[in-house]
């Protein structure tokens, strides 16, 4: 597991999944052909899951992670192709797996094959079980052409033949971009989506730049000395120090600013305290603030070699990610362009020390 | 290894390297900790060498690989701030390995520091080991800043200062047009680079899009029968039958296009074959050529669960992806700018085959 790639695609599947814009839509994680590599193709499919897609179409990665990340998925072109022809391949499929009966619609043409021979199964089935409603065709994928007129045209047949039971799945190179433009300029809401290249890659960025430094180095009487790279470019410049981390809470419960003390600080509920926003572009550099509410962020997980933390389950992970996108963010933050950058500011002890260290070290001021 | 990832990074490499455009450099894989996981940060440095990089900075990667994909790099920040300043942590370095002493200028700031003290301590080497002109200071990295500007300056005063032998390594978010930007634009040309996050994920083109698809089924009696997928979108409709790929070469000995042919065709040297153009933006659809040289691109790896093929070392498939894009392949089909897509012609039994496939299948003409 890696800290890097599992966030990038944990965060690119909150926005695919809608978690992140508080609009949830069904989302199968169906990347692994396009994944980069081994690895990718079976954590991306955990990744994903924990950012909201209800399952994967990588059954390795159900094999691997378990029943939560659940493999999912609709049947296969070449399934179709195998047989020789389209229904004799929908027939085979109802007949072994009943209960199951997810089809794909566009392996000849959507309308001309793939819509009749559909209605043609589903009106078997209801034949051989008339009493059993859990033995129908679930759910039908559409594959190419123009999906949300596609959407439009067969929700209007299915329903007209009595069959507003019958699901919608679209797949084909789409990501959040893509979902949203249909549903929001065209109306069309597919049921459920498959997302492949553009969720197991984050394709639109496909680089998470988390990164270690060394900030501090612990001299032999046990103290800490701030360490500090400056470079020749001030975005690499970086806070030294032995460092922690708190999130402030406004009075709706969510957080309002991050600020980095150094470890023997105490940002306190109550207490005005003085802080440095870090951005480059801060309006108020300097200001006061009275925290609400403060959480300590950073939380000891090894303590002397020994797992002190009690590891969260695939469950548990999902309920917080969710709990932080819905309650914990601003919207602010959250919307696709433009978004608010989460402040986050420096006490005056951690500032003075990087300002100071900076002009020793490289000369000048940050 | 996977299809997709290790040519994705080998190709992106070609590009980096200069390989792909006949300008070699020398670069080194840096992008472990931003690859898309554990396997693409191994498998991507080793893809890197073949596609022309001279090393890597990640150690495991040649533990798995062997000598072949190199561990190369320069020295590191972490290892600079350790020290007291950063005097003692350049010279601390070069007394520990004379022989390869290649450092780090902008830790602090590279012309108020780094470079003085870079001077410092080839002089100390000089005067250690006047006899041994191996034991210098080899090569000095700037990671931030102007590089362009930077390496003027420092190659200026290095040169000044009788040290010309020193090497001069830039890294920093770079990528081919960043480097090619450099090197046209303002002359400035570093001996070697380091390229992290844009080569190990392909940040430019994140999605390599190979896939393979069922389009033929083997019939009782021993022949095979074309399948077909049709899709409602052209670009999407398969090739079908038991197929072969040729190149065809011209009189320079380079690709002039691929034909792909029915298993049981051959494609002769000096004999007229009518083609059919595959690209939609054809301007001849049908044509008849001559092919001058042919080669069989599918080659047998396997046959009945026995290897029947003689593996390349790596050094193998570094010089032939070399040859092929320093001899093979058109330099129309190399620019970065509206290459030019090599031709992929059908011949008329593959053509006709879909063609009908796809009007019985679907109906229409494709």
């Amino acid at each position: 597991q890696t800290m890097n790639f599992h966030s990038l695609i944990a965060t690119k599947a909150t926005r695919i999944s809608g978690l992140a814009t508080h609009q949830e839509r069904k989302v199968m994680e169906f990347g692994t052909r396009r994944a980069q590599g081994e690895s990718a193709g079976n954590d991306g499919a955990y990744a994903a899951v924990l950012g909201g897609c209800i399952g994967t179409a990588n059954c390795l990665a159900e094999m691997r992670y378990g029943p939560e990340v659940k493999a999912v998925g609709t049947i296969a072109h070449s399934f179709i192709e195998f047989f020789p022809d389209e229904l004799s391949a929908f027939r085979a499929f109802a007949e072994t797996y009943p209960e199951n009966v997810s089809l794909l619609l566009d392996t000849y043409s959507v309308f001309d094959s793939g819509l009749p021979n559909l209605i043609t199964i589903d009106d078997e089935l209801i034949k051989k079980y008339p009493n059993d409603p859990n033995k129908r065709v679930k759910s039908a994928r559409v594959d190419s052409g123009d999906l949300a007129r596609s959407y439009k045209r067969l929700r209007k047949a299915l329903d007209k033949a009595g069959k507003p039971y019958i699901k919608l799945v679209a797949s084909n190179s789409l990501d959040e971009k893509k979902i949203r433009s249909m549903e929001i300029y065209e109306d069309a809401h597919f049921d459920s989506y498959g997302v492949g290249e553009n969720l197991i890659t984050s394709a639109t960025d496909p680089v998470f730049g988390g990164v270690y430094k060394l900030v501090a180095v612990k001299e032999s009487e046990g103290s800490y000395a701030p360490k500090m790279k400056c470079s020749d470019s001030a975005s690499k410049a970086i806070i030294p120090g032995k460092l922690m981390a708190w999130r402030v809470y406004d009075e709706n419960g969510q957080g309002q600013c991050d600020i980095i003390s150094m470890d023997d600080e105490v940002v306190e509920e109550g207490k005005p305290i003085v802080v440095y926003d870090f951005s480059p572009d801060a309006f108020h550099k300097r200001r006061e603030i009275i925290p609400l509410k403060v959480e300590k962020l950073l939380i000891p997980y090894i303590e002397n070699g020994e797992l002190v933390y009690k590891l969260p389950s695939i469950s548990e992970k999902r309920a917080y990610i969710k709990d932080q996108l819905e309650n914990k963010v601003w919207e602010s933050e959250l919307r696709f362009e433009m978004p608010h950058e989460h402040y986050v500011d420096l006490t005056e002890k951690v500032y003075k020390t990087r300002e100071n260290l900076y002009s020793e070290l490289h000369g000048g001021t940050l």
